[in-house]
């Protein structure tokens, strides 16, 4: 059986900085999210982060990529230009891109939306009930009416992106606020889903339920193996 | 200036059977709308109920309304499928229809939709926020960022309904849910609004936010001068 | 490894009542069809006709079918509203259903639409050149650029559906025309596609292409192992 | 009456520096829609080019605009990174886009959508016919089922956008293609119609019919009196 490659991006700044986040991910939340999915048994996994070279993830890196995952947030804006330019050009081919959480306004995410991809948010330790709006999506297999997390960040609208192609998730915040928080784009010839949950501060991605979005996430952002369009100037098929 | 021909439809029951809501709507729901809307000086409004003949809407009625408003809950099922169908048709013709809270679950509506149109409910004075989740679209023109009932019925996702063309609103419940409230669908030739406060216990059809939401929906929902199909066997054009 | 239950239902009269078409055809459309996905070895085919019991769609056979392709044409109006009411509602609950040429204007397919399903229409041998117009979309896997049909029934716009969740192909006709010939709903929890190509007069449904479409939109349309909405009167979660 | 601003951008250069192109648009093809959508007597119009100071979309013009029509071709790589950012910040701000032909290659629009925007083209002097698919949709307002234009330039699929919010119209060409020709897209609180037709070499835009769509699209893509969003750290609602 053909494993999928994934590559699971992490800024990997707060772990190493914060004390009291290193005790949640003591070897990055990229560590955690790559543990946990290794337990599928269907994935050829690496993880890169942003003090790599090139953020580890050089032309080979991406071109080995059929589903990247990233987590970004204090350090969005040391994500050079030419990498965000490579990873959105990648999608554009047809590598697929779950971006989580804070990463809503990471480089890449802002350059494929072409919106501001801001948002309201507060850390408050509010009960988030994230509920999902199309059972026959096949990014709901498996899942219950809803999924409860005890505390996370609130993320409120207005978030400002694009209307999803398909909204599978809409979370409730105990604070007051809704928000759109699984969402499908389909860019190029690739796949994009953005899933809100995943504070630093909360052990989020270690939940079985989590996870079990992020894998369908991945089995439906895999590349398709179809053609790749041709552009410019061509002859007519009809003479 | 042109006016804007609305007709008001509402089954008219628990005004007339329930003393508790005699008392909110002494001259029932649609008289409350027709009032609140007559201000605004641009519409022609008229109102129907389900015991006049044909409920109130004739093909003469229907064929010279712009924008069908409909309010409807425990007579859904009295409603002759001769009006649905005929509901239906007009819609695909080019009228505008906004259907109000309890009417997700009407006959024209499910027509329209296709699908099953059920939801979850709850009558627990629950607080409602409509947020607006899209500030450009027309029918949220002059609104806040969200609008707050302080009591209102609760309805809960899954909504069983096709993923709204633009989704303008999602409601926050105090209880933990959230629902799609504002849902446009472009269906023939006609355009569909779907609004979710209203429910007969709750003075929400005196508030002028909620009023000028219908408005804004009208304004969005009233017939292009467009052409009208052709449809069947048809010559070939080229040559 | 767990095979998908593909039903193909049709109508079964062109080819029984015209020569021409029979010889097309000897044993029906469904026949052809089945013939051809066999080889692919992943799929339990039955195949159901009009004229049988309750059109072959017993409670049994859609209960235990994941995806059921649907070709109708000279006989609509035979199809009973109940086994149509079957369909849909089965529809609903999760099952695919993928609709070919004149199964536009079905009655389950318009039931589910909600709109008229009507369009243009000439038998005149034009040139149908279908472009897949999203490279990633899984219904394009494997196909090149555009499939091209020497002969086929012209369709064109404007087509009265609602616009498609997702529009993977359009087609072009040398007589002047276009239309959107491959288009996916999602209603419920089931999902349908439509697919253009298939007159009874042409032997669409030998070819390779035309059949690896109907495949890939298989795999796109079986139902997802996810839960079961809940509707109705609920208690609130949240105290 | 409130009069709607609109600019009118046009790089200028194939027209001052080829002489058959000058003999159609001898003042620009700017000037040319400018004197057409003068005869509505509804819009306070201007013009800027590539070679004023900062294109001649200074901050105070953006401030100014309600809707931006953009044309360019030959030299989209002159506009500067910091217009083309200017442009987009605007439009997510709520002003309205209009973007014409080959500017579907414009920084302005690749930013705002976030592809390649790329496609098939050739000069060929192909029959377009551009078919109506959303008879009710305001952009359809007034217009035939299609219109014909006699020799224009080709576009093809693939055309690597997001798929449109609402595709209003579709294209065939002479020579064997299709093209998404009328693309709505909501950005922010912005609009943007992506509108095909306008070669340089021929006088699409002296046409009636092709202002006409300009104009219904000035109408949709107008900003809305709405509430700007705001963003970041905020307070809880609920205590």
């Amino acid at each position: 059986m053909k494993l999928t490659h994934v590559t699971i991006w992490n800024e990997f700044v707060h772990e190493r900085e914060e004390e009291a986040i290193r005790k949640v991910y003591p070897n990055g939340i990229h560590s955690a999210i790559a543990e946990m999915l290794e337990k599928y048994g269907i994935y050829d996994i690496s993880t890169a982060t942003l003090d790599m070279p090139e953020h580890g993830l050089t032309d080979e890196v991406l071109a080995n990529t059929d589903v990247l995952i990233w987590w970004g947030h204090t350090a969005h804006d040391k994500v050079s230009d030419e990498v965000a330019e490579k990873v959105q050009k990648r999608v554009l081919e047809g590598m697929g891109l779950i971006v989580l959480h804070s990463g809503h306004y990471s480089k890449p995410f802002k350059r494929l939306m072409g919106t501001g991809c801001r948002l309201k948010w507060r850390v408050a330790g509010d009960k988030e009930r994230v509920w999902i709006v199309e059972p026959g999506h096949p990014i709901a297999e498996g899942l219950p009416e809803y999924i409860e997390l005890e505390h996370e960040e609130t993320y409120g609208e207005r978030f400002d992106i694009p209307a999803p192609d398909e909204l599978v998730f809409i979370s409730w915040f105990s604070g007051g606020e809704v928000c759109r928080s699984g969402c499908c784009y389909r860019r190029g010839r690739g796949k994009i889903f953005y899933f809100r949950p995943g504070h630093e501060e909360y052990p989020t991605f270690y939940r079985e339920d989590i996870i079990h979005v992020i894998k369908n996430a991945i089995e439906w952002a895999k590349p398709v193996d179809s053609f790749f369009p041709t552009f410019g100037c061509f002859e007519a098929i009809e003479k």
